[in-house]
């Protein structure tokens, strides 16, 4: 499988960045879930540019739903989602140089020269938009069933913000935020460094941190399909990622296992854990504690510095300056792509352990 | 899929730490390759405990290959691999009360209390023993194929080793080491404080850092199947790891676009980086580059401290104390588990790109 | 997986009857690949309902490749294709009483009355052209690299085709054939067969044979992908197929195996064998000789006499007569959608063994 | 996946005829299932050849499982059971002279020659020893859950067995028969067509006929995963299947709309329809009325007659005579396959539909 993830619920992504429009085919759904359009167009709103900290290529994402939602609510059958591609300037890119940092060199090394490379074409970070559409679905399946998702900006250069509290509450006031960090002061200061970094032509990156509440215990398979597994190999189709831990992930390098483990208590007829070191999970099934993980972002690759390339047509070496809009750092809009992946991933291991029909949908 | 992991190299993992034998069955291996059965050997001594920094359960690990092999070569049909347990101690382990940070309470949510509880049953870390088995022949694989698979304890209990220098120089180094460290001082400290801990009945954590040379660039797929999202899935089956990162990982959170960038040079016809913060992947493919990444290992949770625990049956609080043989570490026996997965994991993209004969196996 | 099929070269549907569009991702092609859009068009064609035969909802289907294809050629990407539902009459359809020999009861079932119910919704004969539409990519592949497929109406309400000759000329025969029979005279017994039912307000079934040229040896897997199992597999997606054989088939009960056995004979330095009663196919796995097999079509459910069913709102017995416009026959029309689905198939199949990249695009 | 078959449970299967053991891995299998031994070695029974009319090679098939079960249950982990070769005598093969009708030379075409060939290495008929010890498991599970399986020869060398009847009378009467037939007189004429084809060298085919009832509504998938299609796939892995048909099949071909459509009745406040023409399957998915399906089973390619081969050494053509022990008829063996096959089949869409635990265990 190579653009489609999932067993029983299962996303299929299609499109590049400079086609017509850019899609995905979200199948396994449960029949009869009420489909509420406002909330996938405010999650991808989230994901859209906003303001100095983005790039200026701003799109209304005006999403169809073209099959599987009737009346309303889903019907049981596939729902594909298709987004135009409008706010498009192919002129700023051409195929002889491949950006460094981005997968211009890969696609040609896989695609032979033959890919689509006008903005990146089907690498562009434009296609987690129908990721975020379909996630949005999964989080309002999630929602009807008391599963709630919030990811924040834990470190952006170097400025850290608060740690999760009381998750519930910052759950929520994660929200809708469109620069989602816990403290307000951390929150202006990265927002001034990203800034800082566009005036010098450059970019920064970070660590967003999630948090999932409200998972039952013994969901996951040992071995090959923990729930850390699924997780990081979904988070890590998200651009940027490249490193993904869990619970106290590279801190446990320095923690002995008398500071690691979780001890378990009784509390009101329920096992809880008295720490949450393992972020809800050990063997690789969810303890019914809440899931923690955390994944590093890499400062976007599309910088104005020059660069060193190689021209592919002649192979000579040349420098490599770019043109066009880009994001001096895309953190910020990569939380609701965290969470919308979070909830498909958690979603399908429901379906798998409970059914297709598993949800309470009313 | 549950113990089966792949898509055109697959493989299957049965057993459970106190029964008859453990096994997996290895899938799709291209015909004709000679298999070394000293070189499992070889790799399952790499795995198994030695000396006082290890578990007093040694076992021999007298494998079985029962199908897939005729005349010393690959037949192109699934190969049975089977390791019979010996050296069982049932009645070091009772049901009751689940070991924190274990995955005993874990499986009592999934399987409602049928799961096999002795050594963690199907859970136990012995299960990597048949990972292991067909990671070698993934190896020989790769090998034939001229790519080299190494990984060292970057860091344990806060000790560092030497960061990789030449790669292959080095991946041949930590060839049939015991304790894979690069460093001869390191080596000494870091297991100084493994019987350290041992004495305090407690456990120690690391990291463990891999490096691939001779992969061909084009490998992989782009969004779900990257060679970054497969790689983590796998990783995270080894019990233990809490998190995978690729190149500089976490680290790019502080850096900027313009250090983590790697720019690109034409050298002998080839297309090189200058750098390799990327860790040899791009947009989820390969670039021809070393692969880099790092495995993040929890302690051993299977300490000596009186630790909290609640009865199953009575749902009662109550204190733990563990007895049986246990490690204060097994990163360094985790080493091998970390090259056999990443051999099949690439060896799976190898033959999925390029067939299932692929292989130069002469 | 539920509305995708295939491994390395992979089919995901969706849409419904009465949609604004239909529409198929085609992902794991090969890049390079020329498109002949207007060969698109033609399969689109020979799908479409033609004359007094067929039903009265014609529609254009004019296609759309949203993805997947730059300046002419695959990008190795995924392939979106979308086709609008034009020609619709909701208003024919109503929900409470299913139709016999439909899916609205089973849709019902399972999909707790959410299904879009309007001309059989997602069960509709109508998703059969991005079948097409994908099918047609997957047939130049497979005549770029030598391989032909052809289909003929074996048998329609008790006359016979004749049996197929020199398969290379029949093929080419059968090529563009709106009707595809062999012998002329059969073609007009068949279609006044069809007229006929038409006329009584019925329908009738028959069987479609399919030869296929070209295939090399050694492609298929034993035990569980056999050739045989993957594609009967995907036939029994066409709606209406109600039996798959190969070679003999079912006649196979009335032979002993010294009649049915395929001797062996070196011919040009290749074994080829002196008879094909095993249609190709040996143990799962071609040999090399045509593949030959054989779908039983049922006739077409939707016909105009007054039938059976139930009102599931008041699970009272009513009696249903039929409004709308429908097919007398459909054995014709779904001959293109065999060719498809068996195109697909066997280009997995050999992408699978020679690697994504196996064919000679030019 | 080659050797691994289904999407919750899956079974993965491997050995070689006169290898050590043969052996399959049963995976998502829900937990606590009272295993019962006994019923398994009945089942094996079943499949072992018995009297004139069989192979003389009998195996005691002393199966053993080694993994997934404890106290007598199932642990939900997965269940690897292994049966060792004992009879073997491999001096009967050669390599050189590929057996019509067998594996022989499309083995040779996919392995390169390295295959196992002795008693036909991988491709045995052995390995449906392994496919019935899981079924049987299959089986008790569906019965705790009310769905019983039932096959008997329809057709063997053109003698013909009653037709169905009532069919859980039917299914108790063919329970343990050696010879599953439901007409005694049926059962003697074929029996004698058995022993004539014997005495003559050669051997006969047949048709299987399989009646499920219990079944819910509501299962399957439109499209691909149709019942029909993972049915069919699942059971043309039976080595000698070559043709499956579902309801009146190929039959279909020549009736019309108005004599094919089951109408719909409610009955005590349930849908059943008034016919079973289309097998209890309509769209793909189960409509609660029992599945009725034929499989096509081709007479036993080892006969003893002279036969043309080719030394695929020498590439010259050669006459072959077989010798060793071989049956004249394998279609009342294969049957307790064909309930295992559709047994482990349905059983996974009732846990992909319902949910791993889905079963009323006890």
């Amino acid at each position: 499988m190579k653009n489609t993830f999932g067993s029983s619920v299962t996303m299929t992504l299609f499109g590049e960045s400079h086609g017509s429009e850019i899609g995905v085919v979200l199948d396994g759904v449960a029949p009869g879930l009420l489909i509420d359009e406002d909330f996938i167009r405010s999650q991808l709103y989230l994901r859209r540019p906003h303001g100095k900290i983005s790039t200026a290529r701003v799109e209304d994402d005006p999403f169809r739903i073209v099959s599987g939602v009737f009346e309303g609510r889903t019907t049981g059958t596939p729902i594909c989602i298709l987004i135009p591609n409008t706010n498009t300037r192919s002129g700023d890119y051409s195929k002889g140089l491949p950006r460094p940092g981005h997968a211009d060199y890969t696609a040609e090394c896989k695609y032979h020269g033959y890919q689509d490379y006008r903005g990146g074409g089907h690498f562009s970070g434009r296609l987690t938009a129908p990721i975020v559409a379909a996630g949005a679905i999964a989080l309002m399946m999630l929602r009807k069933n008391g599963i709630e998702i919030g990811t924040h900006i834990k470190t952006l250069a170097g400025i850290e913000d608060r740690p999760f509290g009381h998750l519930q509450t910052d759950i929520e006031l994660l929200g809708d935020a469109l620069f989602p960090v816990l403290r307000e002061s951390s929150a202006l200061a990265m927002q001034q460094a990203i800034e800082q970094a566009a005036q010098d032509g450059d970019s920064v990156g970070g660590v967003l941190e999630t948090a999932v509440i409200g998972m039952p215990c013994g969901v996951g398979e040992p071995w090959f399909d923990t729930v850390e597994g699924v997780l990081s190999h979904a988070l890590f189709s998200i651009p940027a990622v490249k490193g993904v831990e869990f619970g106290e992930g590279f801190a446990f390098a320095d923690m002995r296992g008398s500071e690691a483990n979780d001890g378990l208590r009784a509390v009101g007829g329920k096992v809880v854990t008295t720490t949450n070191h393992n972020g809800g999970i050990n063997g690789g099934i969810t303890n019914g504690m809440p899931i923690l993980f955390r994944c590093a972002v890499k400062p976007t690759p599309s910088i104005f510095c020059e660069q060193d390339s190689v021209n592919l047509q002649t192979m000579q070496n040349e420098t490599l300056t770019l043109k066009g809009r880009h994001d001096p750092a895309i953190i910020h809009r990569a939380r609701v792509v965290v969470d919308s992946i979070t909830a498909l991933v958690l979603w399908d291991f429901l379906a798998q352990r409970f059914g297709t029909d598993f949800a309470d949908i009313d």
